[in-house]
């Protein structure tokens, strides 16, 4: 149904890794745990964090990097550099400017952040369809890239296993316009706005209006963010399907938010998804926050599942709380 | 030349400012300087500074419902939100997610944020342009609310006469084609980078990664930052009046960045805006970082110097080094 597509391809994409690999039995040894607690109770094998000197700037870079590389772009045809992370680098100014700083890219491009949580990529994408109709912009690269390990409480034992770091990087042209966006949707519900959050960065804590260093942490209350998201996941997918005038089995590939064991799970189990249809990186990546859908993207790129397929579904859970989904033509 | 237009239509405006008013005659004595000394330094009469306990999302609604009230647009049928500050409220969820909370919209939207530092408002119009053409939105809010006070360094004379706080909002819907946006420009200069910056906030500096709570503040080696900007605004301006196929003396109404004094002084004097073209309220607010475009936006609507020009430009400099400019037919 080309009819009222947004025309945008993915030409390449690229992923990056901090050095650092943390197997579960090395936390099961930092936790005190039993042998096997970690990968059992994560359903994670390994994962990465970067070490405290590691910069979120210039592990995007790398991401970005590995996508020019990859299909052999020229660093200066890129025009336009969108940031599409959860976490910022630093309160000002955008961390685009910051990533563009440490890349190869042309020095002078546009560039600036968008920023819905876990789910920013998605918005990325159509916004950055949007700059390409106007044909001002022709060739932009996209990069998430998020330390959630910098955030870690390992105080906390449900969320300090499940997250890793890293970085992946789309770019994107028009196309000729038989690729491109048939729906995206997109909903908040403030109403879970504390069930996963970091409270310091901005002008809510910092020393002027006070703060704490548990402020610098994440927080999440992981059963009534399962709980309230599952409830509310299933209609959502529904209107997301119904918008696209398409079943759930027209949908070649679901690359969903890799927020964890139990999300991924819930997909398969009550909304249908089957295995061969979902994008699971989780094992090898845990939950890395904004990165994980274009890193799982840029999975099913690699693997032979995004291009030739009728119909891609990009789907996630966000702080906030939000739902973000878009379903296109590869 | 509505050939090649992005059709976008402002359909109301408004604007917030904390309560608490501060004239640069009791910042004459806060910093113990002779009477009339800030006044003449900053070239401010009064900018506002929000108490520690105030909150950025509570500003940035109330400018919301300023807009909504003006021209009796029904809260629930804005369907999307987006947040285009330079400073967030915290560094998990976006900012946006946090003022639809604050705010009389319909619980479920779409919201998230924009940012591109000081020019955030321009780079979101062009966002919100985008999702417009798609026809799944309506209706949205762009919002811009910064705190700048919250990051003040008061021990540094340059920066810490010239910020105020405040908050802008522009309500856009598609329009009829006839009014939008003609070109949208954008350049990051990032040997800039760290002539405006606040280094906390995000991933590079916090208690992991090491911080002080000097990173907390403010920093802007202001003449360096003048210089580089003053030599490179030039060239930007002639080459979006070119790309637009425009004259200056085309273009009714100039909405700059209130950056300071001189930079809007050096706008008369060097870009040869004439003082009837350029929006300046610079005296009764300062620097309000992101919400300036918009707030000086908001002025040239109240005050009939938008609606009924064939052009008007918006421009401005950000921390980056980031220049952005929109020329648009209202």
């Amino acid at each position: 149904m080309p009819n009222g597509l947004t025309p945008i391809k993915i030409i390449s994409s690229g992923i990056a890794l901090p050095e650092n690999k943390i197997e579960s039995w090395q936390l099961d040894i930092k936790l005190n745990k039993p042998k096997g607690y970690v990968a059992k109770r994560s359903g994670i094998e390994h994962r990465f964090h970067a070490k405290d000197n590691d910069s979120q700037a210039e592990l995007a870079a790398k991401a970005i990097h590995h996508a020019l590389e990859t299909q052999h772009i020229v660093p200066h045809s890129i025009d336009m550099l969108i940031s599409a992370s959860a976490i910022s680098v630093q309160a000002l100014p955008c961390t685009a400017a910051h990533i563009l700083e440490q890349s190869s890219l042309k020095q002078g491009i546009a560039c600036f952040d968008v920023n819905a949580s876990c789910v920013s990529f998605i918005t990325a994408l159509q916004v950055a369809a949007g700059f390409l109709a106007t044909s001002q912009y022709q060739r932009i690269a996209i990069v998430s890239a998020d330390l959630a390990s910098r955030g870690i409480d390992w105080q906390d034992q449900e969320s300090s296993l499940i997250f890793g770091d890293g970085a992946a990087c789309m770019i994107v042209e028009k196309g000729d316009g038989t690729s491109g966006i048939i729906t995206y949707h997109h909903e908040t519900h403030t109403k879970g706005i504390e069930l996963c959050e970091i409270r310091a960065g901005g002008t809510r804590k910092n020393p002027r209006a006070g703060m704490t260093d548990d402020d610098f942490l994440f927080h999440m209350q992981g059963k009534k963010l399962f709980r309230m998201a599952s409830s509310l996941v299933e209609d959502f997918m529904q209107q997301v399907l119904t918008d696209s005038k398409l079943q759930l089995n027209q949908i070649g590939t679901v690359v969903p938010h890799q927020a964890s064991h139990l999300s991924l799970e819930h997909m398969r189990q009550r909304l249908g998804v089957k295995s061969e249809q979902l994008i699971d990186i989780y094992r090898f990546r845990g939950n890395q926050v904004a990165a994980s859908i274009p890193s799982a993207l840029h999975e099913a790129i690699i693997s032979g599942r995004f291009y030739g397929q009728p119909n891609v579904m990009l789907i996630g859970t966000a702080a906030g709380l939000a739902f973000c989904s878009m379903v296109l033509i590869p």
